[in-house]
């Protein structure tokens, strides 16, 4: 559990697509986005007040988030006096970067001597149970992808957003490292023992209310031969209700993997559906998600109007359109 | 990659079933059981010959296997003198026990004093790369279960020694620290960090002779909500030419899931080629192999047949029969 809110470390990025995890912190928790701060040469700008470590501890800030990229995977001597100075000044550090936090001796040390904490997301920070497979109570959403990286993270987060514009009762779960530093908490999956991946899903979304929804982060594809372990383990130790299924029509071949064609929606639905009755038999592909960022409107709008018609579900970009008709699916289930 | 032969070391176990390791090794590698060690009041005993360090070295002796759980937990005192002779003797240990050697100060000492290695294989020894998904050279067969512990690791040795017999190129792949320790290399696939279980898999059973077989050991179970994750990395990395189905007709509901029945053959046999599809277009399901373990010999006949008419494939339970109409089954395809 990461301490809220934030100061958005944006170093010294080069350019605005550096500071994504920033600004995805902006975009989907803005009230835990309390200011920026920006070294000497930053080229991203999330709008906010910009702040200087002390600013932001006055203005109740609990943590410091590197929002951004290191340059050659080296935490610079520059960022570290940014980042002792706020240990120094009452701030936890939390971090997504491939180079932990905690390999860096100066920064353990500086942590140690203020009582601060040093959150490396990437890894898990506690243990995990076996699954019990157990039913629980509260209602669950997957999202799940013909490929990676096809827009399961944003489709949860519009959803959740439409979600409690609504006065419904629903949490974002994140599994994946950018989730976690937007919403505080999760659990970064592909970094979890395979015995423990199943209970991992189970632990971050636990018993609820009747009424509530999890929205668990997708991860991988079930078609995708390097990572699928990781999405059938989100399948059975989600127990969805309902599944969101999650494409981009452009892709040429499964992301990393060439000679891979991507499955149909009607192969990824099918499949999905039998390893989530598994679990939950009760469990519904409630609608399509598709990522049109590579079409032009009317391409965009063609293009789901055929896979609406085709599958006989709502079929949206959520970027474009809105959450609105899949969180319309989800009420009537 | 453990040195091979074995001393076993049966400590003071208390019944045959305590040292069912080290009847794995004698059973299935007889050739790399050179002798036993037992202590005061050992109750199991392989029919080997019984030997002391001294002698086992002098034999040619690599490695002590502990062949044996160790009671409450705890790595006694008693064993720690003989295990520290061993290292000092110039026997590497290999052990699967839940406590780690490396856990252990005196025999990390006294290993790195004489230069010797302590294999826990509970845990992986190496790094493992994400899964390309590249298809391979050589063949490979995998045996998946309708549940845990049907009998896919006694399947696939099975086969491995029936295809041995017949002049065939055939390798079985341990996937599991039992599997482990009976050849002396393998991957703990259970341990794994999920992003690299399926290129675990895959550097188990790299390119090799077109004519040659890889008997992958398989874990967990596609319908088991705790471990399906391993599996689909299993069937994901291991791009199976052939399955082998794996059942126990007796059970009355998955091992540990007291709500979960077991699915039938055919839906392993639809769910399993589907999946194994993705990676390989040309796999087949060839053979069913069925733990009768449970039923008298005309009850487990019966099954047999019956499960053979059904399913239009060879069912045989090896342990019974041999795996020999599994391995006819295997040079048909």
């Amino acid at each position: 559990m990461i301490r809220t809110p934030y100061l958005l470390f944006l170093g010294d990025a080069p350019d605005q697509l550096a500071a994504k995890v920033a600004q995805g912190i902006r975009d989907w928790r803005p009230e835990l986005a309390l200011g920026q701060l920006r070294m000497a040469g930053c080229k991203a700008d999330l709008g906010l007040d910009e702040m200087s470590v002390r600013q932001a501890v006055d203005a109740g800030a609990k943590t410091l988030v590197i929002g951004v990229a290191n340059r050659g995977g080296v935490i610079s001597d520059a960022w570290k006096e940014v980042l002792v100075e706020a240990l120094e000044a009452g701030l936890d550090i939390a971090s997504g970067l491939h180079n932990l936090l905690r390999d860096e001796p100066d920064l353990v040390a500086a942590a140690r001597a203020n009582g601060r904490e040093l959150h490396d997301v990437r890894v898990p920070e506690r243990d995990y149970p076996v699954a019990t497979g157990k039913p629980r109570p509260g209602r669950r959403c997957l999202a799940v992808g013909t490929d990676c990286s096809v827009g399961k993270m944003y489709t949860a987060l519009a959803m959740e957003r439409e979600m409690r514009a609504r006065g419904m009762n629903a949490d974002f779960r994140a599994t994946g490292q950018t989730g976690i530093l937007i919403t505080g908490n999760g659990v970064p999956l592909d970094a979890v023992v395979a015995d423990f991946m199943a209970g991992a899903v189970e632990t971050i979304s636990p018993d609820n209310d009747a009424d509530h929804w999890d929205l668990i982060e997708g991860q991988g594809s079930l078609f995708h031969a390097s990572y699928s372990g990781v999405t059938m383990a989100l399948i059975h130790g989600g127990q969805p209700d309902a599944l969101i299924l999650c494409h981009e029509p452009t892709r040429a071949h499964m992301r990393g993997l060439p000679d891979y064609q991507l499955p149909s929606l009607e192969e990824l639905r099918d499949l999905a559906l039998t390893l989530a009755r598994v679990v939950n038999p009760a469990c519904q592909v409630v609608g399509i998600s598709v990522n049109t960022a590579n079409m032009a409107e009317d391409e965009a709008l063609a293009c789901l109007a055929d896979i609406e018609t085709r599958m006989g579900l709502p079929a949206v970009d959520p970027y474009r359109q809105g959450a609105g008709r899949l969180v319309d699916a989800l009420q009537r289930i």
